[in-house]
Formats: C-alpha cells, structure tokens, sequence
C-alpha cells in the first residue's frame, strides 16, 4: 500500500478532549475520528487493527465448535419483558420507537434473541450443545462516554451463547470456551490475566474477566504466580485456621472523648488497629443491618451483598446510625444496640481477642469486647476488601496487585435465561428440561485500544505484531530519486507477495516527518531507503519496539528475508 | 463441516407470512429466521453466502482505490439539518434521543457522515481524489417490510463514496466504479443488467441501478443489445426526427356525448389513437399546469416532474380540472383554456397533424387541431411512458422488456452534498473549490434473495457457485455403514484441505431426506456415497443445476480432480 493512496490522515496534536493515551494515539495516527460523544469513525488504518483482532477471535471461536450468526441490532421489548431486563438495564439501555410505536432497544447483548432462536429451533438433546457467536456492533447509552473507543456508546463486540443438556457439559464447555479466550489474547500479542469476577448484570453462578494489564487501567486485579487471580471485588479473604487463643477480660467503658475513627482510638488507647472491631450501619434492600470488620480492613460492599443475596447495599445515612446505635457515627460497635437487627461479621472479626469497639454512646468506646461470649452475628463471611498483607487464597503464596483493562468476560449463566424464556428440550427419556447456558463476551474495539495502553512510548503506538496494521513500513528517504524509489517500489512489492502487508511512504515529505508517522502507526518493522546506504547495497532495518537499539544497516538482496524471519520470531 | 455440527434447522414447510419465494427458501433451508417485522436473524448457512457476496464486493472496491472505513450507526441530526435531509427522509429514518435527549438517526446512508469527515482532512488537491466505502448495517422503517430480507428494515449494504477535484475527475471515476459494479454481479454469478435510473432522494445528476433478472422482480427494465438500459420510469422516447406532412385544416367542434375516453371518442369518430392529444391537468409544488402526450401513450410523472425541475407532482382533482378548462375530466384539451397557465407538451405532440383533442366543453370534442397554430406549449419534452413499440434511444433496435431486482446504485452526485456541507478544497492556485463527489451502494443482503429469485426450482435454491455457503454436499446414505463412514470422511477431508468448502451430512437419516436437504440448500456439487457403488469403487456425483440428468458414476479416485474441474468451469 502506498502512503499517498491512503487515507491515513495523521496528526502532529490530538484533540484537546482525547482523555487517555490510546485515544490521543489512535486519533493521531489517523486510526479514528470522533463522530459525537461517544461515537467513533474507524478509518482504514484502525479498521485494519480490527479486522485483525476479529479474525483471531474467529479462529478460536470456530476451533471450539462455534457457529457464526448475525442477529439484528433492533430487539423487540416483548423478549426483554421476559427476563425482566427492560426495566433493569435502565437508562444504558438505547429505547427507541417505530413508525407503528412498537418498542425496541438497541442490543447492549444478545442473550434473550439467542435464547429466544435456540428455544425456536432446538428440541431433543440430540441437537446439543449447540454453541452461537456473532460479532455485532453493541450499544450502550454511557453516562459518560471517555477513554474514546475503550467506553464509547457504538462498539464492537463478539458474543457467544452456548447451550447444553446438562451441569457438568455446561462447565466442560465454559472450560474450552475459557482456553480459547486464553488463546485470544495471547494470539494478540496481549500481557493478560484471566481473573474471577463477578457476574453483575447478566447473571450466572459465576465468571471470569480478561485483563489487560495496563498501569493504565481502570480496574484492580490481585493474582498469583499459582494460576490464582481475580478482580479487587471478588478476591477472596478466606477464614483463618488460627484459633482464638489469650484470656477473656470483662467488658469496660473507656471515654475517648471527640475520637472516632480507629486511628485516633488507636492511637489514643496505645492499641493496635487489628484489635479493632469496625461497625458500619448499611442498607440492604432497604432494611438496616450493622457490618464488622477488622479495624485494619475495609467493608467489600460486593461481597457483602452477595453474602445478603441483596440487590441493593449502600452505607446508611446518619439518623438511621443514630436510631439504630443511639450514637453519632464513629462511636457504633456490636453490643448495645437500640434496635434489634442483622449483626454480618466478617471472618477477620472472629480471630480478635480483647477487642475495641464503639459503645453506642457518644464519646465512648468499649474494651475487651469477644464475639460469641458478648455478641453473636447472625452470619459471619467473607466481606472484606483484600490487601496487600494478604496471602493467595488458593496457594498460600504472595499475591501481586496491578491493574489492567476488562475486555474479555466469561459466564457460567447456568439456567437463568433458559428459566425465565422457557428454553427447554427433550431429553433421551423423553422428559423436559431446561437447557444450561454459558456466554462469552469479548470487546473487539476494545482490545485494539487495550493493546496501545499496554504497549506504546512518548512517540506513539508499538503494534504487536499479530495485530498490527501493516507489518513492515517503508521509508523512501527522498522519493524524487529514482534509485531509492526503484528499490523501495521493489522492496514494498516483494513483501507485499509473500503476504507482509506494508505501506510505503511515498510523500514527497522530509526523512523527518516520515520516521515520525512511522513511530507514530506503531508499526513493528521499518525499513528506510535512502541514498548514502544505497550506494553500498544496503538499507536500514529497525525494530519499532527496539527504542533505543540503533538500526542496523542490511544487504539489499537479504531485507526480505531479514523481514520474514523477524516477523516469525516476533509473535 | 459436519452436518450434525452444524446449527442449520431446515424446515419443510415455509412459515404462512413467507411473501416470495427466496424468503421462503431461505427460512426453509435455515439460513434466516424472523425477529420481528423487516428484522431478521441470519443462521450460520445463510451468514456464509453473506460473507461471500461481501468479499466479491471489496475485491472489487479496493481495485479501484477504494479504502475501507467502519462508521457508527447512531448520526448526529445536526449534520442532517446540514442537508435537509432530516426533514426530507420523512417517516422512513429512525429517530432516537439519547439520555440527555440529543437526537440522532439510524444511518439509512452515510453521506453525511462521511462528507463531514472529508471536509475536516481533506484541504488540499494533492489528497484527491479519495473513495471510502464501508459495509455497513442500515436502517429504513419501511411502511410495509415484506418480501424478506429483500425490504428490510435492517439490512446490510456496503456503501462507497468519492471525492474529486473536479468533474472530469469524478467522470471518470464513475465509471470505473460503474465497471467494479459490473464486476461484483458477474463474480456473484448473476444475471443482471446496468439501467439508467432517476436519482430519488440522494439527488446528483445521474444515476445507474443494477438490476438482477428475475420474473418476480419489483422492477420494470427496457434494455438493448446494443448496452443501452434504463429502469422504466426513466427510459427516453427521444423527439421524432420526422417532419410534419400533410395539410392542417380548419378546427372544428365535433359532438361527443358522454364520451370520454380516448378510445370511446377514437371509435366514435373512426380515427386512430394516434391522432389524438391527450390532456391532464397536473399540480406541480402547488401550481397547476396541463400535460399533453399522444393519444395512445401515458404521461410519464418521473419525467413530467424532472422536466419541471418540481418536487412534487400529482394529477389535479376534478373541481381543478373543470376551474382551468371549464369542463368535466375527460374533454379538457389545449385550446381555450379558462385560465392562463403553462401547458408541457411531450414530444409525441408534435408530429399530430389534425388532432383530436377535448373542446374544454362538456360533450365536445375538437378536431383538427394543430400545435404551433393554435396552441404554443411553454415546453415539449419527453415525459411519457416508454412502450413495447418504441425503439432504442441510442442505436434504433428493438427494445426488450423484463422484470429485475434493484441490487446496487450509482449515483453521479456533482456538488450536491459538498455545496450543502462546504466539502472544500484548495487547488494548485491557492483556491477554494468544492469538491465533487459520486457514491455508490449495493445491497450486500438484497443480492442474496435476488441470487435466489434468479436461480431456484421447486426443489429449492441453485447457488451460483461463486456464493454458494459450501461448494459440495456429501450424502452419506447409511451413517452406520463403517465403509461409508470412512469414504465420506475421507473425500470431505480432502476438499477441506484444497479449501473447497463441503458439507457432510452425518446424520442418522434415510437417504431421501438428506438428498431433499442437498437440493433445498442449493449446494451445487452432490456426492452421494452408498453401498452398491462403493462396492465399485464408485460414488454418484450430481450437479445441482443439472436438475433432470441422472447423477453419474465416479470412480473412488477420480472424484476430487473432477470436482475441482467441475467448480472452475462453473465460475
């Protein structure tokens, strides 16, 4: 491909209202533009980034028995009455009318129109599992698209949906379906972790995201060199095997007048913060209930309505802490309370001898406070955030903290879909049953901008090279000449038959510019042509990812193979 | 692939609202199922013939420059009001607010959008010209969807647009692009015909439809062995070269009670058809004005209304009819007129010697009437219907009728959109032009109902074999039988690996519903594998255009070279 026939139009600055590095680079190596908020015009040279990460996600997809449709972007409203998503998806969700007024959304996911075909089409267990994909633009009405690509309100996701006569074929199939996105990622070139999440709006028994690990990036992972990891929310605080050993003293008032947060108690009473127990009043579903934790942790709000099974937790406000406890908040602690409600422990609440708690009683704190002998929750789980103090749950070892970005996200939905739509099939007995579900989504748009994140300097993109736009970039030092503009012609060729999809840098623009678009596009191999080298034979060869590396001088008649076995060796 | 693995649920019966029948034998044969009205699923088999027709469609679009960009769905209605054309699509655009209530529409097409995105990188001449083109979901809430995916209300079209310095530029262009349309339809393997067309709603200053023949077509052609073809509405019916012969007499009044017609009167009088003048009254943007054709041809409104230069046109009512003529529909004729206004005269007109026209009086005809002497119409021009008895505009040979289907536009669009928008760029002087622009749409879904309308029998589709989902179907007539097995397995696993693309029907069937499966799917090579031939080591091999041949015989190790000669010949 020739420079001058592309429409790749580059830019010295990006646009002031690009928010992260992958927007202000793609934007500037003319890889997109911004339609409206929230809406992104994908030009050639980004498209072809795209295409790339679709076509290895295709791969996968069809490795494990996947079978590509293409479902419509206009939903009825009827089927998402019938999972009840109507109402729930809220204001994300794009509503829009025909000229008959009859309601649509405009697919966030696919699940009830998948559902809705499998149940049509599918009725002895003779025709499972069956496994559906598709890649579809996906909308999604953000109330603040940013990061360009990575939250916009268009982009382009491949869903997959596949059902299965039983447990235990369902789980088989999640595990493929997760080696497959494995291979994604790795197939893109990407630095990734597969990570226990939580399942959230689509639902299921339980889920893993794909990280990108970018500094970056707008979640917290924590893992471990065993395998373990898992998004900050749903990284696990396991119980302690310690027993509770030391003599129980008797409960007494102390008064810590003005002081309440753990810290100034601590620091008041010389106690450490772990001998605290920390109380916090919250709502859940709209009751109150009072939450401990050790005063050196932090209440996991996810997890701690997943262990209420709830649908909605958030901290009480202060009146409801003051009927409640009789106190102002930073005095509240388990014994004493004015009403009679839930007490939820944390595990961390268990091991704490002699602890220090709240009196509920302004300007009052208790000491030598015990669980079960003074107080006894009515569930004590893991509601904890993790630390860094922490150990892998799995394995005991140490675990690393970094973040990364979410572009992969698989489900074990299990029957909540085939339940509430009725997807059922006849088993060998003749009987019904439901089908069980998994699904499987991953962020096509989002793994390009994901990928620059990841890899990229103060000059522009660093492409891997499985995904990047164009393999090898030529620059014809001074294209009026006609010897460097016979070998690049030839050079640029030569690859182009093998199959190396190169663009040659035909303008009739200074050195300068052209290393600087060539650093800029990110792309892995740089050749440059120009008249001193030529004269020996030779051209230059340089890595994009080599930063620092000078580039090396290579005979003329051995680039091409120079080219093909770097390419080879870089994926 | 495996028929057992692969989700493809064949029907034998049509669902009752099937309209026509390639949406019939396309939901037959499981390629597509209904979502909701003008909404449609597509099934793995049909998505295969999809992504073929749409590689064959950017082969040829990067042939000639073209570059490929992905554009967002939702348009601001800002850019629209830019053009008018918010308000000018009518009821046919999808309207949607996003949360903070900004409008924006469904794309129905992307000349907006995308001359939005040249104008802000385009400046110079030296960066033209530039075709984009993408392939992309489009959206028209048709007031009645039917026919299947053929009027749907999403549909997948790839649309293409060029920017030129200036006019002789995009001439050219135009035609290359009209050429790469040529291309597409041949290399889909379809009948079809390039028309001339009016240009609608997109505007510009000519257009060309692609039309696939098919009886069952929604559109009128005329075309000729010469190349000259035009869809009807705009068919010329270029002025006689003949002179006027003949003595003009004196106009008379004839009595014609209660007779209205052409042919009542042309009975009554004893003359032919052919010497009247016919007369309607027309409202043109409000204005009446009366329209003159031959007695025995129609009055053509596409063209009464493109001569006028008119947005709207339509046949006044009858109290405007007798206002203007002073007499009941049915005896208006040009002389006499009550009211001053324009009368638009088909070239037809003026070749009647002595004609017969309505005496503007009730029950009263005039005879011998003759233009220039007694009436002298503001304009003539060619605004009638085309008829079986006219003659080729270009070359004078015999003009042929028939029936297609609209698969694909070209328009010659001139500055239509650049002046709106102000698409300017700066020339080799330093000055500002507008650029000049052509676009260029097929309907990448609409091919593939108009492929099947063109090639089916009672028994099902008949792919052309460049779009066909696979090449060969291999009927295993006894999956049980180990020697069968073992035979189908190995012949599909050859043409797998020579990338013919087979499909193994593995299923635990009688013969006779899989070959019903073989013929409803289209696929065009069958390779039947039994137990009496394979005893030969033979297998029957059977086209499935060669509907009333007897498959023959093929011996074991011949089959593969002879359908790879088969499927070269058949391109």
């Amino acid at each position: 491909m020739y420079f001058t026939k592309f429409f790749i139009p580059t830019l010295r600055e990006a646009p002031s209202d690009a928010d992260i590095v992958s927007a202000k680079l793609m934007l500037r190596a003319g890889m997109i533009r911004k339609l409206a908020s929230g809406l992104y015009e994908w030009l050639p040279l980004g498209l072809r980034v795209l295409r790339n990460v679709e076509n290895i996600i295709r791969t996968e997809m069809n490795r494990i028995d996947g079978q590509e449709v293409w479902l419509p972007i206009m939903q009825p409203k009827e089927l998402w009455e019938e999972t009840g998503r109507w109402v729930v998806y809220g204001k994300e969700l794009f509503r829009i009318k025909d000229r008959k007024e009859s309601d649509f959304c405009l697919g966030p996911t696919a699940e009830e129109v998948i559902t809705d075909i499998v149940r049509r089409e599918v009725r002895s267990y003779r025709q499972l599992p069956v496994m559906l994909y598709q890649f579809g633009v996906k909308f999604r009405d953000e109330i603040r698209p940013r990061f360009g690509i990575m939250r916009a309100r268009e982009f382009l996701m491949k869903d997959a949906y596949s059902f299965h006569a039983d447990e235990q074929d369902a789980g088989n199939y999640y595990q493929k379906a997760f080696e497959a996105y494995k291979n994604i990622c790795g197939n893109c070139g990407l630095n990734f972790r597969p990570v226990e999440a939580t399942t959230g709006n689509i639902g299921g028994s339980f889920s893993h995201e794909f990280m990108v690990l970018a500094d970056t990036g707008e979640e917290e992972i924590v893992w471990c060199g065993c395998g373990y990891g898992s998004n900050i929310e749903k990284a696990e605080c396991p119980r302690a095997d310690t027993e509770r050993n030391g003599e129980e003293l008797a409960v007494s008032e102390v008064h810590t007048p003005g002081l309440k947060s753990v810290d100034e108690v601590s620091a008041f009473l010389k106690e450490k913060s772990d001998k605290f127990i920390k109380t916090l009043v919250y709502m859940a579903d709209g009751a109150p209930l009072v939450a401990l934790v050790r005063g050196d942790y932090e209440i996991n709000e996810a997890k701690l309505q997943q262990a209420l099974g709830a649908q909605t937790v958030f901290l009480a406000d202060a009146q409801t802490v003051k009927d409640i406890t009789g106190a102002d908040t930073g005095f509240a602690g388990p014994l004493g309370l004015k009403k009679e409600i839930r007490i939820i422990a944390d595990f961390s609440v268990e091991c704490i001898i002699n602890a220090v708690t709240g009196a509920n009683k302004n300007d009052y704190h208790l000491v030598n406070v015990n669980i079960e002998r003074d107080f006894k929750p009515s569930l004590v789980a893991d509601i904890r955030k993790v630390t860094v103090n922490d150990l892998c749950p799995r394995c005991g070892g140490k675990l690393e903290f970094c973040r990364g970005i979410e572009i992969g996200h698989t489900f074990k939905l299990g029957l909540k879909y085939s339940k509430a739509m009725k997807a059922q099939y006849l088993d060998a007995q003749g009987k019904e049953n439901l089908m069980v579900m998994g699904c499987y989504g991953i962020g096509v748009s989002r793994i390009v901008a994901a990928a620059i994140e990841q890899s990229h300097d103060e000059n522009g993109i660093i492409w891997p090279v499985q995904i990047a736009p164009f393999k090898v970039y030529i620059v014809a030092v001074n294209w009026d000449d006609e010897n460097i503009r016979k070998t690049a012609v030839d050079i640029h060729d030569k690859l182009t038959a093998l199959g190396i999809e190169t663009l040659l840098d035909d303008r009739p623009e200074r050195a300068g510019i052209k290393f600087k678009d060539a650093d800029l596009t990110g792309i892995p191999v740089r050749i440059t042509i120009g008249d001193r080298n030529l004269k020996d034979g030779k051209v230059e060869f340089k890595l994009r990812k080599d930063k620092n590396t000078e580039a090396s001088l290579v005979p003329f008649d051995k680039i091409i193979n120079e080219v093909q076995s770097v390419l080879a060796n870089s994926r």
